[in-house]
C-alpha cells in the first residue's frame, strides 16, 4: 500500500514527476493486485466445486478397480515416466497395491497427498503410506512421507543401494526405486514423479492399465 | 469412449468379471473427463473475465512506466534471476527498452507472447521483439522469437561468444545474455526467465525497480 511513499526510511530521492509516477503505478498496482486476488478466489470456488462433483466417480473407480487384480502394478509398469523408476522388487511389493488416491487440500494452491493402500505383503507392515506436498514455512514447496516400517531384511532403499554399489546391475545409472522416489523429500519443487501420478496416471488410469498389446501388432498379426 | 469395447483388434481376453469391471470404470472415467471439460471451461471464462478486467490498468501502469526513465532495465537489474542472465552490454542495450508487455492468447491454455519495446539505438533496428510460447503440432510446449535485426558489428549473441572464446571474462560459466536466452527456442517447456517475465516481473514491476536501498542499510546509517 505505501510501496512509494515520500516519507520513511528507505525511499530514494526522486524528482517530483518521478515520484507522482511511482505513485500513480502503485495505486495501479494494488488494483491489479486485488484482481489477482478475487480471480484466484473464484478459480479455487470453480476448482472445489468440481472436486465435489468428481469425488463419487474417483470413489466408484476405486472400487471396480479393486475387483481387477494386479491393476495398479499394471498401470504403474505401463506407464512411460513410471515405469523407468522401478526395480523388479518394487514390482514384486507393488502388486500388493490394491488402492491409491490423490487428494487435493481444501485450499488446493496449499498442496496435496498421494495415499498408496497395500495388502499385507511381505516387504512392510505399513497399510497405507503416503506422499504429501504443501508450502513449507519459507513459501517454498516441501513434502513429507510415511516412515515405512519394513520388515526384517526387506527394506528396498537398503537392498537396492547394495546391489547399486555391488553394480551388479544398474551400472551407469543413477540409483533410483520407486522408494527412494517415495522417501526422498530433497526436491519437492521438482518431484516429476508425484507430479506425473497426480497430474497424468490418477486422471486416467485406464489408459495405462489397458495398454495395446504391442507384440501382436508389431508381429503383424492384425487382419487388418 | 469404447476404450475396453470386448470387439475390436488389441482388446486382450479377460474374464468376464474383469471385463465388466473395466467397462465400468470406462464409464466412470468418461463422466470423470466430461466433469474436467467443464472446469477447465469454467476456469478459462473466469481467467479471460479478469484478463479483461485487469487489461486497462495494465495499459495505465505501461503509460506510467513510460514517463520514468531506465524503469524496465533497472527492474531487471534488480531481479535476481533475470539479473544473472544479464551481461554489461545487455545492460547497455536494454536502456533503450521503454515497454515490456505480456499477451496471454484468448484460450489462455494455448500460450503466451512476451513483448519488446525498444527506443531507436545503436544496436538493433527492430522496434519490438516478440518471443512466444504455444503448443506446437506434437502437443508439446514450443517457443518462437523475433529475428532480430543487428546493426553491423552490434549482434550481442556473437559479441559475447567471442568474449566467451578468448576467455576474457565469464570463465567456468556458461555462456549467457539476454540475447541468447531471447534467441533460443531450443527447451520452450523449461524456459525458467520466460515464467519468471510472465509469472513474477509482469505481475508486479514496481517491487523489482523500488529495491530498498541495501548499501545505506548495511552501513547501518538508518537511525531506527
Ligand atoms: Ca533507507
Ligand atoms: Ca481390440
Ligand atoms: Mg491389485
Ligand atoms: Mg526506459
Amino acid at each position: 500500500q505505501d510501496a512509494v511513499s515520500s516519507e520513511g526510511d528507505d525511499s530514494k530521492e526522486y524528482d517530483a514527476e518521478t515520484q507522482k509516477a511511482l505513485e500513480d503505478i502503485d495505486a495501479c498496482q494494488n488494483e491489479i493486485d486485488a484482481l489477482n486476488e478475487q480471480a484466484s478466489e473464484e478459480i479455487l470456488k470453480v476448482e472445489q466445486k468440481y472436486n465435489k462433483l468428481r469425488k463419487p466417480f474417483f470413489e466408484k473407480r476405486n472400487d471396480l478397480i479393486q475387483k481387477i487384480p494386479n491393476f495398479w502394478v499394471t498401470a504403474f509398469v505401463n506407464h512411460p515416466q513410471v515405469s523407468a523408476l522401478l526395480t523388479e522388487e518394487d514390482e514384486e511389493c507393488l502388486h500388493y497395491l490394491t488402492k491409491l488416491e490423490v487428494e487435493e487440500f481444501e485450499d488446493i494452491k496449499s498442496g496435496y497427498r498421494i495415499k498408496f493402500f497395500f495388502d499385507d505383503n511381505p516387504f512392510f507392515e505399513n497399510e497405507v503410506i503416503e506422499k504429501e506436498f504443501h508450502l513449507g514455512s519459507s513459501g517454498d514447496p516441501a513434502s513429507k512421507s510415511s516412515e515405512i516400517k519394513w520388515k526384517e531384511g526387506m527394506d528396498l532403499t537398503k537392498r537396492n543401494k547394495e546391489i547399486t554399489k555391488q553394480g551388479r546391475k544398474r551400472l551407469h545409472e543413477e540409483p533410483r526405486s520407486f522408494f527412494f522416489w517415495f522417501t526422498d523429500n530433497t526436491d519437492a519443487s521438482c518431484d516429476d514423479i508425484a507430479e506425473v501420478i497426480k497430474d497424468d496416471m490418477w486422471p486416467n488410469p485406464l489408459q495405462y492399465y489397458l495398454v495395446p498389446d504391442v507384440e501382436v501388432e508389431e508381429n503383424g498379426l492384425d487382419d487388418d
